[in-house]
């Protein structure tokens, strides 16, 4: 039988959990394959982590000894960061080697760069760990949905954020103690930036949106918002008003052009993304095909990523040479949507005093920008009067032009809250 | 660029609905492919559906001008139903075409044959719409999840059931007018009785489980129980205990064993499934490797099911000769796990006298079996005394003796009214 040898670069949780599946699961990868899949070497600096490499694979810390391994058809790239893994990467494709990778950082800022360079050697990048873990969604994008015409993409992309959010809409609590406590359970990190700020869940939009649209999204060109903000009173309106608190990644393909952004959300109660809580992980599909589908299952963690990672592994190996999709040439030149553009459905919370024509002349204003009020509720009285108003879906430019002359009012105190609704024509 | 010609079976809903996206989406088909994948042939032989074929696509009523064609590489059979279908399909495997197929009723009483056929031609035989219309299941079960150990499928694969139950829920109806309603509608056909029985689950599953656990799993291993028997009383039953109706396939892999199911079951209100209403179709699947995992969408429909059938035709021009998982000798010879050794959880409803002693001595009754319960609760007075039990996890041998022996007692009046619980483990 023909023998594949895999060099695995890093041998951490997700490395290691490669390195086990690689072994238990010889039979199945062998029935899927018709070949022999080995883990033939790992690059490994680390000695408490070269002691869990089995026993027969040769552990190194030079990377050429990979690279330059002809037995290596497969690299799988578990470091993370920006180096030297993009320069890994970038040598084992240049070697003729296929690359799987779990590296969304690396993905969503140089994908670019390391498609072109898979393309140029007639190799394969694989990346599906790094969007949606064991969901295998890119997989589903890619092939399944091919000739689909994806038109949209609704995705709780991060556990973390997804983890609190669902905390705070279930006890009530305020965002600070809320993440406090993730913290101390382990949903969130001691260092949570890249998950609150919605720049985790903006890297996976952007690598997702790149295989959905065929088109080319960096971070960059995705604007994110974090769940910082949310407060509880918020969440309580929303309740009120049947509505849930999701940090949603939202990419449209509009004309022809793309807008992907990541922004915390009210979605309806009886919507399917609402009914995904703690750490899990969802990615609703729209297409002019068929309606709506939607993946769903654990974001992260050490075994389904591996998971992913091997069922790439595994398509890679059944892939005969130039045949499959394209790694690069098949992709269009979408322009990006401005955001500006965009028609949202939009929350607005404001704290205003409680005197006579305060309300009607903030519908005025409101009025005047072509700006319709869908429902309009007041709370308290006096100092702490609270108005809440939902809009009618409405073009963001115009909706934030008169938000401004809103704000400026001097009835009008702190920092309005301001929330989109999506998924409310699903209802 | 090389042309693969597509020869048709059928040009009804699906069909044409395919006819159509190989026009419209054949820039997609091309990027994906890197060849031009083009509709040669089609077998019809209604006038009225003849004049849907485009233009410079030959329509023929002999099957031998498609078989015999060197240029057709893929034939797609959407005929449906046992016979001219088999006939065609294993003709068209033994001229060494691909066969793509939405057949469920042929794959689930003939897999095994036809798979054979393909293995023996080296060729392909593709069915992902024969499960769950748009949603990629096989291909994720087949490829991504190749290595993942699945030991569980749950699914709600028919829409009409789904709506049923949902609408059962929604309003408190009973069961006829709701079917009644739903065939108005257009949810259920002339004649359900497919549907209702869950005989079509029934094929869908033993599909996915063939598929799940490389195995061979026909219609005839598959006990099947429909909804007719859900009452009102039932579902309102389940609403106080936090459960709703569906009708789901079950299937299990124990101690390399098989067991595959369908039957009504209540879940708990806020499992993922509960939000699967309508005429949606979902599946959730069970792993060692990444716990739960859910394909959530259409089940049907011309559009769905012809977009899965295009997902096919890809992944097999995608597919060189001799790669990508075989389509038969990988098999396992799995036996199938006896029903009666199942272990499961039980709802049950009883009418009974209300006389003193009569709760003692069922309890009685069930206890001496080692039957163990959870709760009961009786409700209504006399002659229309209704008694509602929640049993803990049971051998279903042992249950169904003890209900035998406890449906004997005078006091006991009509039928008694079992219902599975499923998914409890996951609240």
């Amino acid at each position: 039988m023909e023998r594949v040898g895999i060099g695995l670069l890093g041998y951490g949780t997700v490395g290691s959990g490669v390195g086990r599946l690689l072994q238990t699961d010889a039979d199945e990868i062998r029935l899927a394959t018709g070949k022999d899949v080995y883990l033939r070497k790992v690059l490994e600096k680390k000695p408490d982590r070269q002691a869990l490499v089995p026993e027969g694979v040769t552990v190194t810390t030079d990377f050429d000894e990979i690279a330059g391994d002809p037995e290596i058809a497969v690299v799988v790239e578990l470091i993370g960061g920006l180096e030297p893994a993009r320069t890994f990467q970038l040598a084992a494709l240049k070697a003729g080697k296929a690359v799987v990778t779990a590296n969304k950082q690396l993905l969503s800022q140089h994908g670019a760069e390391l498609l072109q360079a898979a393309e140029d050697s007639g190799t394969y990048l694989r990346f599906e760990a790094s969007a949606v873990g064991a969901v295998p969604v890119i997989k589903v994008l890619r092939e399944s949905l091919a000739a689909a015409d994806v038109t949209g993409i609704m995705g709780i992309v991060n556990g973390t954020t997804n983890y609190i959010l669902s905390a705070m809409a279930q006890t009530g609590a305020e965002y600070g103690p809320t993440l406090q406590k993730a913290q101390e359970l382990g949903y969130a990190e001691a260092d949570p930036t890249e998950d609150v700020t919605g720049k985790d869940a903006a890297a996976k939009m952007a690598i997702l949106a790149s295989i959905a649209f065929h088109s080319r999204v960096s971070l960059a060109d995705v604007e994110h918002e974090g769940i910082e903000k949310i407060s509880d009173a918020d969440v309580a309106h929303g309740k009120l008003l049947g509505l849930v608190p999701k940090l949603l990644g939202i990419a449209r393909l509009i004309d022809d052009r793309v807008n992907v952004r990541v922004y915390p959300c009210f979605i309806p109660v009886d919507h399917p993304l609402a009914g995904v809580s703690g750490a899990y992980n969802a990615v609703f599909l729209e297409s002019d095909s068929f309606d709506k589908l939607m993946l769903f299952g654990p974001g992260a963690g050490g075994t389904p990523t591996a998971s992913a990672v091997i069922g790439d592994i595994i398509s890679i190996v059944n892939t005969a040479e130039g045949g499959f999709i394209r790694n690069c040439t098949c992709y269009k030149d979408h322009g990006m949507f401005p955001n500006g553009e965009m028609v949202s459905t939009f929350y607005l919370r404001l704290q205003v005093e409680d005197r006579p024509g305060v309300l009607a002349q903030i519908a005025a204003i409101f009025g005047e920008e072509g700006v319709s009020i869908q429902s309009m509720t007041q709370t308290g009285a006096a100092e702490h009067a609270e108005l809440v108003l939902v809009f009618h879906p409405v073009r963001e430019a115009a909706f934030f032009g008169a938000l401004e002359r809103v704000s400026a009012l001097p009835v009008v105190r702190g920092t309005p809250s301001v929330i989109r609704l999506e998924g409310v024509e699903t209802r």
